[in-house]
């Protein structure tokens, strides 16, 4: 049915049918009249202190709902998201950026609006960067299909898009054929069931084959059929550090965290040991290959992602990741013989008195701490380094950049995870430096009602670079952080110096739910994590 | 002479001698081993909370001292700063941007790495849109001619550049010669001549011929030239928004600020009967024209800038702006007879007991407040439009954002400006929405000794934005902005919401020399001032 709307109206609704229901952002006055539309709308307008504040929001929550919508205005407020974008770009989170610009009207004869840099393509030109699709909605006649080809972007894609709307266009009527395109495309049929049938045929030679299970299955979907896929194989299962939790680290067939020469001995015995390894949505990051320090061999490896299909040393063409997942769930494949499982136990934390709380010791409460609806956001440095021991209960509940390591993200990306999951509570790590980037944000916490926990760990600067190379260049003004709940009203703030001190805190945030808790756990300037020591002392040898 | 030396320090060293004496800037792995490089040189490292801050102190640091530089690592921080960079490139200002990166040689086959957008060049090609000249210091037997070329471009167009350099480059032995190549671009002298000559003879017709004087003689270091020339030949000036301050406004030639409808009428209507507009390094933008509300005849008109000179109807080529101001100060012009030039005159404040403060009745009192050591910095909203107003008593004495019109410039574009002007105080006036953006800054404030005095012009919102469209993307959480020193282990806190309380608090941080005071002025949510009232009422139009 053909149908009649506003530009502003009809991308609201596209926008809904692709499941947000949130948009983030900061208003300015070449989008105005779009704050407007969206304020009398179906989706929910979160207004942040910064403009990048909403672009780690808006990835958070993409990462949780399947689409996240930051929405800014020209240049000044869309240029901070490059930063947030890009992550989401690295990370494959789709998130759909909508800026308001100047009017196509005022732009003839190329005047010097405010808030223009070179030409006014200068900022699609930047997107065009970090971005798989975008636009300029330019065109009332064309915009619409504008619009569904971009958001199919998106969605094909896991990646963030960019839509620039003009002001005078917002008001402006569309006419438009009102139903949602689907991407339809397909594998090739020919080499899909040759791939698979090569896949099989190896996993049935293999004596102790392993899925490494990477961020990818929980970016298109596919984390219901990966555990299906093993408990009928009952082939164990790794992840990666970027796809960690992926699958819950509590489920039987789940070894643990891959991580080379950085994460257990256990794990990576068993992975490099293997005579079958298939990596399914794995990104062969530094990070997640631990430093490089990982040796898995391609002569033993299947490895499928939504870019590439390989099996051991040649390449498929023109097949899907998610066609694979169903092809192998619907193979018969042998039940795998299992023994000699370790699994990580996670020990209940008894404080002792008067003992200073040590990162170690940190993590070990925290894992004691976490419950079925908590979910971990750790920021970069230790909180995400040593944040790999948690052992996260279901699962997408462990939440970081851990390919892109942007700093800063985590306490923004809460206000994100916990609008797109509200029965999950936050517990965010993040580091003095980190949280003295975006950590204020908290303020949008308070007036959002929102409660997650947020952890500081407070070591007095930036703790992972000192055995890099040790500076005043590392080093941080000393902030009380417990006491800015003062100065944003609301929250409520603990000083952590000790194991006592650490788990009364976590007591008393547990039971408050009516805001957030910050906790200042003062940490020794040179303490870290044993994760983060092995990848330091690693990084130092390449620095140099 | 042929000389030795390591990529970073011949950095160090150019930078140097384009006058830099300080980096803003945030550490991170590809970048650590040159500020272990930076923190051994005559330069000083100023590490900000955010790069964004960084960015934005670079900025304001180039306007006042003739170049920045902010240093950051590899993507996650260059990116932060594209925003500042690109306003930089809007407004003029000679900002240096060094990226650490990922080393040459570990980007062979293309892996992963952390940091990593798109591809390797992903970067530089965001920033070749925001900045003149880039290069990527790829090979140590060019890159020495790679930096002075790069850096000459700055100088050459008073515009950003971008320098990335790789990790495994920065220790590498260079040889160069050395020596700083000047640009030594010559204006064509004939068309030169023709130009002059055709000026000289418009403004000797002239009755009544009027100077308005842009932001590049500030840029061009052309201020003392302009002076000269009025003082000679007794033509008036006026500046614009962008260029306030670029003359002293208590200067007898100088008529105020022209604004179109916007500014004060005796000036519009001098500038706007004027017979021989002389038009001196002006940007024609939206906001200096008054929201085109400016009436300018281009029949009357001279106007010269770095990148275009036209008199009347035609245009020259191949001229400079510095070429031109030099041989109009060689020519005999015929001294003017001046009469009936207005000043705007600064009455003293005396605070109404009880009275609650106005927008209106704050910038009297900080009109009063202004000393020959005040450098005043104005962030976005009515901090500028009203800060228009106030009568600056030097030169370069008001910086603000005034064409692309970014939010959350002020707090830490003051670290900059007094770092590059240390007798100058800085009084920062800044909105409580640009405050939440950038104005934890002030962490950095206390970190290295400044003391800008910053009023937080409190009216709970976005009050530029609530007479175009409100709704309540333009509120506020309510901050206890006096309460940050508690926070950040500094500084002076008032709460000031009547005229006595503002005197009393502008008296103490007058008398406080040893860190930074904050007034938190609680204004009426409508409040405005009178040229605000008058600007947003022109712009609500055109929204519509």
């Amino acid at each position: 049915m053909e149908m009649k709307n506003t530009l502003g109206n009809y991308l609201i609704e596209q926008l809904y049918n692709c499941g947000a229901r949130h948009v983030f952002g900061v208003a300015g006055d070449y989008v105005l009249r779009f704050f407007d539309d969206l304020v009398h709308s179906k989706l929910n307008v979160i207004c942040t202190c910064d403009e990048q504040g909403a672009g780690y929001a808006a990835d958070a929550y993409a990462r949780l709902n399947g689409l996240g919508v930051v929405c800014i205005t020209y240049c000044v407020g869309g240029l901070k998201v490059v930063n947030p974008v890009a992550q989401a770009y690295a990370e494959k989170s789709p998130v759909v950026v909508i800026s308001g610009a100047p009017g196509i009207k005022e732009r003839k004869k190329n005047p010097m609006l405010h808030h223009k840099v070179r030409d006014f393509d200068t900022q699609k030109k930047i997107f065009d960067e970090v971005t798989v699709a975008s636009t300029v909605l330019s065109d009332p006649g064309t915009a619409p299909r504008e619009i569904d080809r971009v958001l199919n972007a998106a969605q094909r894609y896991k990646r963030p898009v960019y839509i620039e709307l003009p002001r005078d266009m917002t008001s402006e009527q569309v006419t438009h054929q009102y139903e949602f395109r689907e991407m339809q495309e397909k594998s090739d049929p020919v080499a899909l069931q040759e791939a698979v049938t090569e896949a099989i045929t190896m996993i049935h030679a293999a004596k102790k084959p392993v899925i490494i299970a990477g961020v990818e299955l929980q970016r298109f979907g596919l984390q219901s059929e990966l555990v299906k896929f093993i408990e009928k194989t009952n082939i164990p299962v790794t992840s990666l550090l970027l796809s960690k939790s992926v699958i819950s680290e509590r489920h039987p067939l789940y070894l643990g965290l891959y991580e080379g020469a950085i994460g257990h001995d256990f794990v990576r015995e068993y992975v490099e040991s293997s005579d079958c390894l298939v990596l399914l949505g794995a990104l062969l990051t530094d990070i997640n290959l631990g430093a490089f320090t990982a040796h898995l061999d391609q002569g033993r490896m299947i490895y499928v992602t939504s870019e590439k299909t390989a099996i051991r040393h040649h390449n498929y063409e023109n097949i899907y990741l998610q066609d694979f997942m169903y092809e192998l769930m619907r193979a018969n494949i042998k039940r795998q013989e299992l023994k000699g499982i370790q699994h990580q136990e996670v020990q209940p934390f008894s404080p002792v008195k008067g003992q200073k709380v040590t990162v170690q010791r940190l993590f070990q409460c925290l894992n004691s701490f976490l419950t079925d609806d908590t979910v971990v956001i750790a920021d970069v440095g230790d909180a995400l380094v040593g944040g790999s021991d948690l052992v996260v209960h279901r699962r997408t509940e462990f939440i970081s950049p851990a390919y892109y390591l942007s700093l800063g993200f985590a306490v923004p990306a809460s206000i994100g995870a916990q609008l797109a999951s509200p029965s999950l509570r936050p517990l965010v790590l993040v580091g003095d430096g980190a949280f003295q980037m975006t950590g204020m944000e908290l303020s949008t916490i308070v007036r959002y009602h929102l409660n997650p926990i947020v952890v500081v760990f407070n070591n007095y600067g930036y703790g992972i670079e000192r055995p890099m190379m040790d500076g005043p260049f590392n080093d941080l003004q000393l902030w009380q952080y417990s006491r800015i709940p003062e100065i944003i009203g609301g929250g409520r703030g603990f000083i952590v110096k000790t194991e006592e001190q650490l788990s009364e805190a976590l007591e008393a945030a547990e039971k408050y739910k009516d805001g957030f808790c910050i906790l200042d756990v003062h940490l020794d300037k040179y303490d870290m994590s044993p994760a983060l020591q092995r990848l330091t002392s690693l990084s130092a040898k390449r620095a140099r």
